[in-house]
């Protein structure tokens, strides 16, 4: 099997992700921060562990601003609907995953809350002067996904966090492509908020995902509930990261994750991109010289992330897919990745696309098996 | 180590969780629903498979009403944000965690939804009769806890039922402290709605709840976001569960879970109830019977779940919880217990308490233990 579906979860794990869950379930699996007994502070010691190491990872200077979710779309849907009151102006991208479009789209219709979604240029790339045009008095929050889980077209973010600052604008960073595969920092960069999940890039298990906040910025907690502490209090507790996190924390799944972050921070997130894109400018280029297919996005020399979307002439998106899955044991995906907007933009909305994306365990090999595949499908429907 | 801290989170879980979901992060941990290769499917069908183990376990008709989340505090925000409108009156009772508690005061201040929390008698126990006396014409939503999380107290979930009917008032069941414990039937109860979490009574994962939901109600997603269906509409798909699950489930964690659950139906949950009530009843006792230490909540004549809350005459709660842990090897909790209306109920709203509480896992000799350990620390500090 050669798995070339990375930009939905990574796999395989690096093996200390298995191992770190397993010791917690058989040895630790208490409460973290609900009781003081021995099992409970390894619950939390772990847990904080796993703060420690991200914040490590994107520069945050306080572990308690970084708060963890299920996944990044709940992180996202924690940072757009705590922060968006009724009349606030919110600029945003055409590249945007459903996990950015769906909840600012909510709070247009229920909170009367405007939203400019800045397209890119005939290049198909963004520019920060089309973002800065985008800007208004009431803006309160300029939202954009670090990278397109279509194309892997990379925003410049710290351009765009320089812009925010600039127009008295919220940063908020959607790295679900990106985190463990491109350099964040949050404070060179400017984010206020960034979101990510824990099972793609940082190589952990699925379920988890984290979001800091900068800790000027109160939102209103999306989740209510028990926090461990304040618990007379009929409101949340304002202290970090108990206000943002009711509930009991997914020990084991964060455990997980630490093992994750540390593979990354060893690894080098530069070396892990470097690799990538090497993967991803070779097929590219390969794919481009074969019959009857079409590459989304950019040219090659267009440097991003691993994922690359295409279509072979006569055959439907999905059925390539199947293809690839049943008769080569080649995993990509088929559709239309949640990303509406993104489609439109790469002009397949009508039909989705397949989607190979690459992680740090892919190799030249890979790329050379799933650029033989598709020479010989495209070759089948074509003569057929 | 003695574990006595199951109603926070079960220890140990059943060999078999740990198992799955190591198979899971080893063999397939790709991303259900979002790809038709083979690993996602294999992800897709393990999900699917929980739900269904567990629509086994409530009585539910159609697995897709069952709904996936990180814990019941994220299930019970999305039932009661997704349902309160403004000018609905709930009924609940002055038993209920902070994760129903909270989200109701939530919606009181900002949507001015009116909440009666009905007392218990001064027996401890809870009346169809006193919740049928709060009852209003703009009764919405009768919300309560199955159990207390601090005195095991239980409450007539039937009768309540077939209340809030009788008023055409919607019927939300919290039962963090009862999944796996005592029997629940969705339809048999008249239950619309019913929260649970993975990691308690389950013998789940951390990381894992769910939300149940009569197909005839339709909440307001609390969580916006793809879905891997409808990707091309700017609202959430009606399907069910898509709907109400946007963002990557905890593929790893909910394998778990369905083994904790598989374990809970081999044994039956009528014999697990039996053993915890009967070390609860051994407990109660033996706890009377020594000098200078209350037992809050009823009689030991009264059934209920394995929560027991103490305090020990001149020891703060936390430090007799501590000296438990350390000297004794004896894991309990202190504190609050995030209850304040608990709290106040059992009249230890200013020193909190100790709470022993039981799993399938634990024995009678578990409960002697706890009995001569409690029995030294009251007679060195009173004797002091």
């Amino acid at each position: 099997m050669i798995y070339l579906d990375n930009a939905a979860s990574t796999w395989p794990k690096p093996p200390a992700v298995k191992e770190n869950m397993a010791e917690v379930i058989e040895h630790f699996a208490a409460n973290p921060g609900r009781g003081g007994h021995a099992l409970a502070m390894k619950a939390s010691k772990a847990v904080f562990r796993t703060r420690v190491e991200l914040s490590r990872l994107f520069g945050i200077q306080n572990p308690n601003d970084l708060f963890f979710y299920m996944n990044a779309t709940q992180a996202l849907n924690q940072a757009i609907k705590g922060l968006l009151k009724e009349g606030d102006h919110v600029v945003s991208s055409s590249i945007e995953h459903n996990s950015v479009r769906r909840p600012l789209e909510y709070m247009a219709r229920t909170k009367k809350v405007e939203i400019t979604f800045v397209e890119p240029r005939e290049d198909q790339l963004y520019y920060t002067e089309d973002f800065e045009r985008a800007m208004k008095p009431n803006t309160r929050l300029l939202a954009v996904s670090h990278a397109s889980n279509l194309t892997g077209v990379i925003l410049p973010i710290a351009e765009l966090g320089e812009l925010a600052k600039r127009h008295q604008a919220l940063f908020l960073v959607d790295a679900s492509q990106t985190a463990g595969v491109l350099p964040i920092h949050v404070g060179e960069m400017k984010i206020d908020m960034l979101a990510f999940p824990g099972h793609k890039g940082l190589y952990g298990p699925q379920g988890t995902g984290g979001l800091y906040v900068h800790p000027s910025v109160d939102l209103e907690p999306l989740i209510h509930g028990g926090t461990g502490s304040q618990s007379e209090a009929i409101d949340q507790p304002t202290t970090r990261p108990d206000r943002y996190e009711s509930g009991t924390a997914n020990t084991v799944g964060l455990a997980g994750l630490q093992a994750g972050v540390s593979f990354v921070l060893e690894k080098g997130v530069e070396n892990i991109h470097a690799h990538e894109w090497k993967l991803t400018k070779q097929t590219i280029k390969g794919l481009r010289q074969i019959k009857g297919v079409e590459v989304y996005g950019p040219g090659e020399e267009v440097e991003r992330v691993g994922v690359i979307s295409f279509n072979i002439e006569g055959v439907d998106a999905s059925e390539a897919s199947f293809i690839l899955d049943q008769q080569y044991g080649i995993a990509t995906r088929a559709g239309y990745h949640c990303t509406p907007l993104g489609h439109r933009t790469a002009g397949t909305e009508q039909r989705g696309a397949v989607r190979a994306s690459f992680g740090v365990f892919n190799t030249e090999q890979d790329v050379e098996a799933l650029l033989n595949a598709v020479r010989e499908i495209a070759s089948a429907f074509q003569s057929s």
